[in-house]
């Protein structure tokens, strides 16, 4: 339980640190019979992938996605899937004057404090390109769920103080900071640009919307389907906090100005208003789903800033390099990503819910 | 994996419903030689009882915990430990009008699409006392983090719309509402008062600092530390977000300002500041950790509301009976035990990182 | 993990001591919907109960279980089934002549090593006594197998060198020894009797045939259904060897005599023998399920015996009290139980192995 | 828990097919600071390797391991090591003639009937190749175990129906049938020259020897030390049995016969006799662990056999092409490899069995 395993049913393996020789994913628990091949994945990967504008790495990676088991004749086979992509671009000496030195922000400090060394590369296990692993199983998860009729939809709702002011979700994928709203992206673009002149970092909010999902999906208590949503999008580095629904808000809201009445027609129940995210007690509750992620500002800034060596030793360190001035645009498939984990694994957990659902099964 | 097991190492399976003949916790993983007695359990308990004041629910039931397994003259044995309250007080009938009905704002609809029908007796499983078994296994935690030096202090920090501006720690178990600042427990009385006069109820925020927790717990990736107590806390009944360090904040923030300086004094390295809450890529830097969980308001009013019962027709509800016009002071101790018990997990997992402790460990 | 948890689905937590004040299990991922009263389990745990010959132990306690959550109005709610067992006869006098010394054959040794202390009276969590959790959950197991047509059938292969050499179904209930053949229980009988006057014990083979399972379940590798009721058949006290099928007698056969042939007739196919025992390759091949367990004999005996105490004083020790001379008659009902839990499990599981299943059960 | 994941705390995903493009295995839960290289890995796999002698298949691959993560300057960092062996030599043709055909003894139909689907060619998923997992982490696992002063020795000790008479552990690398009595392996090859002859095939026992393990390792209850290794070794393809110590014969004892009476001598404690194999009530005693494992038959056997195919017609199957007259030589180090991992899972589980332990460690 080292951490790096995820999922009861689909169950994800995570590996590779940002300069080894690859990074990948193994998922166990995949149904047999979904037509997969590697532009399923790498749709997905190239989402996340650097490069791609002026506040982002220029690291030129490919990041081609292979797949080295579970599929045959097209088709996954219910045996694990091994997912894998090679680290082709590795600037090692970039990062030797930094080698001893704990970077504020990062996860230095206590991976050594933790295994008595570390891969001082990028960061290692920590870095992002961790998540190359939860992409690549996102993608596997969200075609599952595609084929259910669910969809997922994230995308930047804010970026430091400036905040989308309207939803068009056609521009999401129209500019670089992944905004549904141009206006704020441009407002936006300029915050970065003053943040980048300062050699200094931005924050900002990921929101993610789940449509589709019927009612009665997690399980109460512990997996429930928040609770698990939360443990996944907190797992992503640089996450600090989650929220579902009106979220934070509703702790200053009233019992009556919060509860969302039910409406029946046509012989379906909905609710006329959705404070609750779509989900209550922690089960579907047949709204779409709707939480938000926080994210920090990239800790990695040029700034001469004030912190320690592994010797104890009080100094200055300055970060060169590469480094997105945020990671808010190529987290919102981060996020897409573990949501479509998440919900598939209850989807899943949920199909043994009641006695009569077996025996239909095994009938 | 039907959600009510947690923990990989300190695993506690929790069981009982609102109106069955009792509730409890069986926690595996307790190691042996800690001194135990009812009392320790008890404490933690007391502070979660209803009746203590007129913002909780007057159900006078006095919630006396059994130990039933695990404890051999006076300490653990290593073996499971059975945790029992009995339920005492079962005024079935009042909820006898609402038996069809879902109500807004509860997990009823949930649970009736999820499993088929549902204990309508105040909820079953997704009633408050389900924390019943939560609270005793946190009691367990927390005396276990105690003997490492280790303190959880939680207390409301909100209520509606009044937040705390001071704080002063022995305040908080001195008013009802357990907030450490006196003249904000006032207010939120006065806020309260009201909400009780319109039928109404109000949510809140807990905060919850935990101090003595040496850098380098957590385990990366998926097992991070904020990301296990984001699953633990979200998983309690009406949280709709969670955060840690600056969380939403940090969001806006810029990475000069959101990074903590490290500092080395007389050998220790310590942050300047904690922006980071405790916690930096999911491992503890050795400084407090520092959460919030937002409640949201009761759902239980006895307004009248929209809703729908299980036949599919429209129609309005009154819930009367017994519920707190808030949650927030009895979920203090929720809050902290949930947080005490994923903490403890986590340490016991951290116990293998290194080859050197193994070999210590059987020299 | 500290190891009281068993099955990733149907999830039993057992708790309980042989001198503590109560036994139990908490049955996490019962399916809905499923009638069960106090009566459906009574009927299991009788069946393991002491007293019911000379060749059981004469502890008359009554064994009555309580239903403590998830059952309402006479059917499980999908949430967790508690159930106990409270121990009214405690005869701890018995044991206190032999409370710091360790019991040859017996878990005494490697409790203190493990714990530094152990609860000295009656073997505590090594009790045979601990088996009642898991007969309480085998009766659900099995009344939910029942449900889908399938029947386990467990019984007394031999008894010391007495094996059975007919088999007589009816019979298995109608001697005190679970044998399907009466001439060798007689046969077993009088063993038994010359062992009680030699102060002496017995050990023996229990055999168990599930019927009724379709081909396809358990999962492949690790989880195979083979090493899963390997595990859980191995994991009851005094088991020391598990085989299915042909077993051991396997490794001396020919692969032209070991290999059932495949036949079809009416559309279905079946195999015209069953060396397999009913699982390939880990997954069920739709023949029966046969299996064996073979117990050593029972450790506590009279006759005196070297041993060390905790002080490593070497001295002779003599076990006096109620044992049985031979466990197995009473393990017959633990390992049918057992058996049912993991097979629930494994069939649970295997409703996610196709894509087609998911997407018509939420169609 | 698609069966692909195996250990608690040193947690194993294997993945891979018999003709895919590669098997490997990823491992999290490695403790930091093992000095670890491809050489380490390869010498285990080198002994699973196919093209021997005549007595295993001829397939001529290199099986070169690859370490893809977790290792940084010769160390393990306590994140997940990837492992991967290229498929080389995929000979699929030789399988075409027997596509939709249910190969007696083979997990054909299982695979089948639980997928919809299956690869065909050798076995895919449930070939002997997806042992290669198994053992590369088996040698991580033994490497770690040796760091403690543990060590396994696993070897044949018996080919259908020639069994050992004489132990000489030096002899055991000296015959390619990994037997530890010469004259007993030049029978064997007699018997196996027989098999040959007659298009037949052969199974035998594997016995493993673990040396150096303290009293104290394993959990009570459903986690005991023998119940892992069942399901360990009764997970690798063609096990049909497992014992421990005397096994079945203890079935056959008495209890004056097979209790090992406890000695103390310079202040140690061991046993004077060894019937329990060094476990006791699940826990190990201190004495050396001694387990067999019973392999039936090789199934693939080119003399004609009935079946059924895919659509249900009954015929004629041979199977031609390069298959092991005896799979048990090679299987010796799968035999060990799973002891291994099954072994440091429990030994680190122990770790947290002491309050005193946490309170030293954390001090």
């Amino acid at each position: 339980m080292a951490g790096s395993v995820f999922g009861n049913h689909f169950k994800i393996s995570t590996w590779g640190e940002s300069h080894g020789k690859a990074l990948g994913v193994v998922i166990d628990g995949v149904p047999a019979g979904l037509p997969l091949c590697e532009e399923d994945i790498q749709i997905f990967l190239n989402r996340r992938k650097p490069g791609q504008s002026k506040f982002t790495t220029a690291r030129a990676e490919g990041d081609l996605v292979e797949i080295l088991s579970g599929v045959f004749e097209g088709k996954t086979t219910g045996t694990p899937l091994s997912l894998m992509v090679k680290n082709a671009d590795q600037h090692s000496k970039d990062y030797s004057n930094i080698m001893d030195k704990f970077r504020p922000g990062h996860a230095d400090f206590g991976f050594f404090e933790k295994y008595g060394f570390r891969d001082y590369r990028g960061g290692g296990r920590s870095s992002g390109r961790e998540t190359i692993g939860r992409v690549a199983a996102g993608a596997v998860a969200s075609k599952i769920l595609g084929e259910m009729g669910i969809s997922l939809c994230a995308y930047t709702k804010s970026v430091g103080p400036v905040e989308i002011s309207t939803f068009d979700k056609a521009e999401i994928s129209q500019n670089d900071l992944y905004m549904p709203d141009a206006k704020a992206a441009q407002k936006a673009r300029a915050y970065l640009d003053e943040c980048i002149s300062n050699q200094d970092s931005a924050g900002g909010v990921v929101e993610c919307v789940i449509s589709g999902v019927p009612a009665g999906v997690g399980e109460p208590v512990f997996e429930k389907l928040d609770a698990k949503l939360a443990q996944g999008i907190l797992s992503i580095g640089a996450v600090k906090g989650f929220e579902i629904g009106d979220g934070f808000l509703a702790s200053k809201s009233k019992g009556s100005e919060n509860n969302d009445a039910f409406v029946s027609k046509d012989g379906k129940i909905t609710k006329k208003t959705n404070h609750s995210g779509g989900v209550l007690g922690g089960i579907s509750d047949g709204s779409d789903i709707v939480f938000r992620a926080a994210f920090k500002p990239t800790p990695s800034i040029s700034q001469p800033q004030e912190t320690v060596n592994e010797k104890g030793e009080n100094l200055s360190i300055e970060i060169h390099g590469r480094h997105d001035p945020i990671i808010v645009p190529r987290a919102v498939v981060v996020v897409e990503s573990m949501a479509a984990v998440v919900l598939l694994d209850e989807m899943i957990e949920n199909m043994s819910s009641q006695l009569s659902f077996l025996k239909e099964f095994y009938s």
